[in-house]
């Protein structure tokens, strides 16, 4: 054991001096998140792959392009309208495969399963996991169980790494974003959070808020067979719509402009979201993708896009700018305009 | 939510019903984990290299040879004599690819944090595991983090999954042991487990127990460099020597014959497991290795282990046979035989 590193040795110590215990903001894909990885692991760390801040590792094997990327799930409750946490831990890792143009492959599934969980709740959760790779295309080829004792874990936990091949020339990342590039979303967002928010809170609307889960290989792989020059891909999930942006436009040093009315978002959805005071474009989704490309390519994508189920609501909903460099703003209904931030810490704590 | 399985739709319900909920058994390596994976996990997840039952899954992608694996970690303390939850993180899973002969490469880690988790504790966390990645000559690539409420979880778990390359040439797997062949072990055994357990139990010695937590990818490489024609090497982790032998000799179909007084235990591991009556061939190793190899390669890979550090104390400590297959058979000191089981449950839980 190594002894404790003085303060002075912190490496950037700023802005999380503020915080020196973790706080539930810190997993909920916000601004905390976001020093957690650029101020501890990123220095610990450092490598280009890691820097980079895809949804996956880009890595060259021997003359190919292999996407890695990794996903902890501990969402609660286990099961709920429209999915479980077992076809979250397969479309979560899948869809972070995909939105570095790959095409996934293999996954891992690592289970952390408190004393005392039903083995037919587990039973359960892997045979869903088992349905969502099959349809995904996915195999999993490799795991691990662990026990913790009564009173730790929260039943079951589930971690999936996944891997898979990026074809040659496709060049997608958070940094590729250019001034007039166009934005589109595959279909309304929020529903996810909103699914989990519902249950837990014992909410009742004329429909069931279901959870949008599902995988997005398949949409990617129609989107970049019409148009191999995507600038970036991002499922929005923890964080949501604005998280994502936010981080793309300080990555790739644009701006945004949305067009807040074009942005689809269920009725249901954004009568819950009325009734909590959430904003629907900071809520998760699980099943959705943002695609920013450049104008030429804008009306073909959202043709396909909308050709394939995951995308049939498909909508371009703003675009790139350099007026205002890493500021995403969105017009609203009445022609005002409003800075959409990123959250600090978490609107909904363990939806993933 | 689909239906909850009747009983009758239950894959192989036999062993797993005597268990109806999961207990702490389940994720300690032994018996139990064993059925978990056999009668719940395989036939849900069906595919060949998973079915392979080996340390990682050797995967086959535009003609090279991947291995791939991963690990989640919830050993309690963190830190420990000889290392911590980081050091163990990457050595766990960096040991899992080396024991497919593969060169580890790149991996992910992904952090399951505690509400109320000083970062401090983080920061040494992450700077060890950094280290340790260092001195494997692996690159922490992508990750994740998800924070749960105070309570849950227990301060970290990490997972870490790790893809490394199998060089041309090496064949090796759990149902390669052959007859005649002889089995050697990189030092002494038991010594990770003790460590935990002296800690936990507040145990002192003349000498602290230390962990052997540390990387074998160096050592394989030399072993292979010598001897291409290896036929098995495993890490005895969870449920010691006695569970990587028993689960060799299933996969082979063949038995083992040790000699117990060859099998190297430092004598204050051998003295903590007198006194709290536990079997030092059970428990947990997180820097040994085992390996199985045709009878012509024995004395040189011996003389190869013994020149690197992690294998200094190397010794030949029996051969497989085919007189009693499917069983290891240990002849004592004073001459008699014990047939070594792997156990069911757990002799320490929590380990690794």
């Amino acid at each position: 054991m190594t002894a404790k590193p003085s303060p002075e040795e912190f490496t950037c110590p700023l802005p999380l001096r503020d915080y020196p215990n973790i706080v539930l903001g810190h997993g909920a894909g916000g601004q905390l998140s976001d020093e957690l990885v650029r101020y501890l692991f990123l220095p610990q760390f450092q490598n280009d792959p890691l820097a980079h801040l895809g949804d996956s590792a880009v890595l060259t094997l021997g003359g190919q392009r292999l996407a890695f990327s990794t996903d902890s799930f501990v969402v609660r409750p286990l099961f709920f309208p429209g999915g479980s946490i077992g076809e979250l831990a397969v479309h979560g890792t899948v869809n972070d495969l995909a939105m570095s143009g790959a095409q996934p492959l293999y996954l891992s599934a690592s289970f952390i399963l408190e004393e005392g969980l039903p083995i037919e709740t587990l039973q359960e959760i892997t045979a869903q996991m088992a349905v969502a790779a099959r349809q995904a295309g996915v195999t999993i080829v490799t795991g691990d169980t662990k026990v913790v004792e009564k009173g730790h874990g929260d039943g079951c936990y589930i971690n999936t790494a996944g891997m898979g091949l990026v074809p040659a020339g496709i060049e997608i990342g958070p940094d590729r974003a250019r001034p007039g590039d166009v934005v589109l979303v595959s279909g309304t967002l929020g529903d996810h959070g909103m699914a989990i928010m519902s249950v837990r809170e014992g909410l009742q609307f004329e429909s069931t808020i279901q959870s949008d889960s599902a995988p997005l290989g398949g949409l990617v792989r129609e989107m970049l067979a019409e148009c191999p020059g995507i600038h970036v891909l991002r499922d929005p999930t923890r964080g949501g719509l604005a998280a994502s942006l936010n981080e793309i436009a300080t990555q790739s040093g644009i701006g945004f402009e949305l067009e807040e009315p074009r942005i689809p978002v269920d009725p249901t959805v954004a009568a819950a979201c009325e009734i909590l005071g959430l904003d629907p474009l900071l809520v998760a989704n699980e099943g959705k993708l943002l695609a920013i490309v450049p104008p030429a390519d804008a009306e073909t994508l959202l043709a396909t896009m909308r050709r394939n189920p995951q995308g049939k609501q498909a909508a371009i909903i703003g675009h790139a700018t350099e007026s205002h460099p890493r500021l995403v703003v969105a017009k609203t209904a009445i022609g005002g305009t409003r800075v959409m931030t990123t959250q600090i810490g978490a609107q909904l704590p363990r939806i993933c």
